[in-house]
């Protein structure tokens, strides 16, 4: 049972460098076996540090999931970005994009033909400076639209100016114990289904991207280019409980001073203002704790998780580390991230996109 | 159902300001009727100009959670703080202390005799700088120390050079649609035995501090010489679920566009990044929708409300207003709110201690 001393104030987020780099590495390696390129989402991450490292090891650009995100990361340098989402332009919004195209290879999402005229519209005579891809929904029913109907909306966004290149999904319904290879399954089926549609029209589906952390392994090279991992470089609490990840594999974790301790719990000074507080059915708790295995955060507040352990719990003032269980929110909650190694802190990474929402 | 034009790029998060100063007036003139000190709690606001209006309608002074959203407040002006978290001082967060003290007022918390040596440790010759409180638990169950145990705290604390004033106690299992009234009996049971407890070994238990915007209304007078609610100047879905406000009384809401809308479906820009992800088996959805009262948000991903309605729903395009379940969670989530009026926009409020963890 280590207690650390604490490289900041707690509570805060940290990295392990090394455990982030063979995250990198491995799945950049396993997704060019696959013969697919591979394009993370940044929204996980939010941090040039980590871009930089995940472009270096072979990724052919980011995913962001807003403009805010894209302006960020093309103002860090990053000059190839895919928004996948089915953004709603205003003329507003248009100008922010136009600013990025102008500075980035910038590709965008339509999953309607309302949205798509509504695109060409906002972005006028610059419609030809983004690529577009149609998103189709894959079993998530979130957002995209049926496979079938993706040639409809390949058509109308092209009758409307718009350089249309292929298709995406996200199969987020992978995010379930036993849903990964299913998921990945209809993943397949969904893009091969919004292809066709699209040569059936006479658009090329050059781009047909997939994937997600949970999925990705399972990914059919067969059928799609690409795939956009976010969590990889990380993991988190769902990973290990989708059997994605082990413990030794997440790389990030808050650390958290014991502020109080009794008989079979202990109370620890971070909450869901640095942990969230999601808490899927499948997992264990409100995050793991890699240094008490015994134990189990059984309630959050905003500054306060509670822990219980029929182990020994340590001393109050003792630092322990907490494994979020969704790492994409704890990002979004903190400015930077303490970047560690066996010997100590080795840097602050600033999150530059943090709280891009729009 | 009205549609709104944006003041902002959608996700916002806009407030009502008539609305949140009728808020503030009437919590403020219900808890002068009941002869109590009213101290809101600043870790849901986050915000110099909601703190001031607050300090204007005559509360004496500011809780706050952490010693960074102490240190935000200070440098802001205000000048009587009460730092309501039994913090485990480090030579760091001391020195941190140690400036708020010098440029404030200051309170800080206590709930055990360890915490409490470890306090006036760290705090060395500043210890008499601040006031502190003795925490116990009133039935949440989270920290503070039994009422029974608060002498014994207090007189550790005295003995190592601390100032006990007091005690105080927050009612969190008041978040219960049938616990309002009882958690604020509980309140007022352990703020009495607590304080008997301080008198029996020779400290003057002067302040008694309670209250939570649930509570608030069966504050026990006789027992209590303060109360810190928070959320009462915005409400949220929770306190609206609680019985607590009605949906008018809610000030705060985040405005959303329409990204995609079917039959009986519609998909908003608004997720978990802004939102928050909280949701209580008591409440409805993952936030009430004002303009929509048929509708509902069955899912939520981290850019995604997906609303389900039997109603009809805006068009595609559209902005709405969603009400958060968990109000302190979406304030935290962004970077300034957009103050409106029924004539529109009429400035930008800055959250000064967004993030402020640690």
């Amino acid at each position: 049972m280590p207690t650390r001393p604490p490289l900041a104030d707690t509570p805060y987020v940290r990295v392990d460098t090394g455990v982030l780099e063979a995250n990198i590495a491995t799945t950049a390696t396993r997704v060019a076996a696959q013969g697919l390129a591979l394009r993370p989402h940044a929204k996980t991450h939010k941090c040039a540090d980590i871009a930089r490292r995940q472009i270096a090891s072979g990724a052919v650009g980011l995913t962001v999931a807003t403009i805010g995100e894209a302006q960020a990361f093309a103002a860090a340098g990053f000059d190839d970005l895919f928004i996948a989402y089915p953004l709603w332009l205003t003329a507003s919004k248009a100008e922010r994009l136009r600013s990025v195209a102008h500075d980035a290879s910038l590709r965008v999402a339509v999953d309607s033909v309302a949205g798509a005229i509504a695109m060409a519209q906002a972005l006028g005579d610059a419609r030809e400076s983004v690529e577009v891809l149609v998103e189709v929904d894959s079993g998530q029913h979130r957002t995209g639209t049926a496979p079938a109907d993706a040639g409809i909306v390949a058509a109308q966004a092209v009758a409307h100016g718009l350089r249309v290149v292929g298709v995406f999904t996200f199969p987020g319904h992978g995010y379930s114990p036993a849903g990964r290879e299913t998921a990945a399954h209809q993943e397949a089926r969904a893009i091969s289904d919004a292809a066709d549609a699209l040569a059936s029209v006479g658009v090329d589906p050059i781009v047909r991207s997939g994937g997600s952390t949970p999925t990705v392994e399972f990914a059919h090279p067969d059928v799609l280019t690409e795939v956009r991992p976010g969590v990889y470089p990380f993991n988190d609490a769902q990973q290990v409980a989708l059997g994605r990840a082990g413990l030794d594999d997440v790389s990030l974790s808050v650390a958290a001073t014991v502020i109080r301790r009794e008989p079979g719990r202990a109370v620890l000074d971070c909450g869901s203002k640095i942990l969230g507080s999601e808490k899927p059915d499948w997992v264990p708790g409100f995050g793991l704790l890699p240094d008490l295995p015994d134990a189990r955060i059984v309630a959050l507040s905003e500054h306060h998780a509670t822990v219980v352990s029929e182990g020994r719990l340590p001393d109050a003032g003792s630092v322990v580390r907490v494994v979020p269980n969704h790492v994409c929110i704890t990002v979004n909650l903190v400015d930077d991230l303490v970047a560690v190694t066996d010997a100590g802190e080795v840097g602050r990474w600033p999150l530059l996109a943090r709280g891009a929402n729009s």
